[in-house]
């Protein structure tokens, strides 16, 4: 189950904090760590900091964007160390620990931690399905990165000895998988889309709706059969807003 | 609450560790740093790793012994890696988070941490009234010293949370307060050289007597009034055989 757990590092700044998340995650007895466009990688830094985890860091993979990073997962987690105008369904540690351990025992799922100085973006931040935060002293909150990752990493362990004790419910039976990251991404597109082609949304002046629109669908956590109906739906939609199109000869959108 | 509460690095080798600490204890809304004979303190890279938490840095305490930086303790916690040929009683990191968190309402408590090489010698371990140990891949136990400080400090704020919504039972009242640490070490030496006298110990040929000793007493938690009783007692076995010596003109002890 370890296996389908992925660790994700945005645009980090310090290679040094690259290999201190690696060696957390093997002393945790994960292994799979993504990297999403580091700024100086490969590096000495890392190497040293890794230890004996040098085998987490030749096994890493380093892609260009956050979207292939969590590709194929059907759970992703970020982590968020602010109050976001938005709330977002939000885990503590322990709860995160128990849902990546439960999760991942039917299919991949990331946890994905942001830069050194910023964290992540919205935008990142509305590509989760749930956020987690690690509590911490309100007057000087900011973790170190690899502090952060052992700390989650930490607690899927825990979370799995305790599972091991029997003490965590199965997750209930479904009958269709979950969706995945990508196919969730590209409803987001078409649905922005969609209501753009209604008039109801405008890029120029977007306001929240997609933001909470993302966190609607999130926490539904949809399987493959929902979204496509609700892909149908979209396609539907624009369908018919074509067809007004060219009846009327313009858009309702200005 | 957490005033009470000191983490002590004993005879750390290298000073990005001891910033790094610093800075996972001020995360985490702890202050207390104890420094037993660090190898290189002061040093650039402790100041380095440790950020924003300076303040825990400069109020540190170096000390010469692990006695004094537990001196006024009453409980002791000691990080333990390996399995110990006398199994000592035993906290997962949850549980030392919820006892350092209970009893540091009432009396100051130390979670100590040893050498990035070779943890805590037996005879520090000795001095424990419980041992923690971090469930890490059996592979790969290691942690890096910061991150084994992140995550005990870590569960000590997630017990005081939880503490907060009423879930940790209080302490059982108790009508004497606890022992401290160095009366409890004078009486492990004062119970040693009692045990010489009376014949029943070697100090050249040890065994275990004195680690199971201390194990055994250490467990008790004893208080302050049990300790003086038991002192008592040993000053009467004292006066025992200084007579026994004076009257047979040799001790029963070759």
């Amino acid at each position: 189950m370890f296996e389908n757990i992925r660790i994700v590092l945005v645009n980090t700044s310090h290679p040094g904090n690259i290999g201190g998340a690696a060696r957390a995650i093997k002393n945790m007895g994960l292994s799979r760590l993504y990297l999403v466009s580091p700024k100086e990688y490969p590096a000495d830094r890392a190497v040293w900091r890794a230890a004996n985890a040098l085998d987490v860091l030749d096994n890493a993979v380093v892609v260009e964007t956050l979207d292939e990073a969590i590709g194929g997962c059907a759970l992703v987690v970020g982590t968020s160390a602010r109050d976001r105008r938005i709330p977002w369904p939000l885990l503590n540690p322990r709860e995160c620990g128990e849902r990546v351990w439960q999760e991942s025992a039917s299919h991949d799922v990331a946890i994905i931690f942001g830069r050194e100085d910023r964290g992540l973006t919205n935008d990142e931040l509305h590509k989760c399905t749930y956020h987690v935060h690690i509590p911490s002293n309100p007057e000087y909150s900011s973790l170190n990165l690899a502090a952060a990752v052992q700390v989650l990493c930490y607690e899927v362990r825990m979370a799995s000895l305790v599972d091991a004790e029997g003490l965590i419910p199965a997750l209930t039976e479904w009958d269709v998988p979950p969706a995945r990251a990508e196919d969730l991404e590209m409803y987001f597109q078409h649905l922005e889309q969609a209501l753009v082609d209604i008039g109801f949304h405008d890029r120029d002046n977007p306001r929240q709706t997609m933001a909470r629109l993302r966190r609607l669908y999130s926490r539904i956590r949809l399987d493959e059969m929902e979204l496509s109906i609700l892909r149908g739906v979209l396609t539907a939609i624009q369908n018919f807003a074509f067809k007004m199109k060219k009846l009327t000869g313009s858009s309702e959108n200005k």
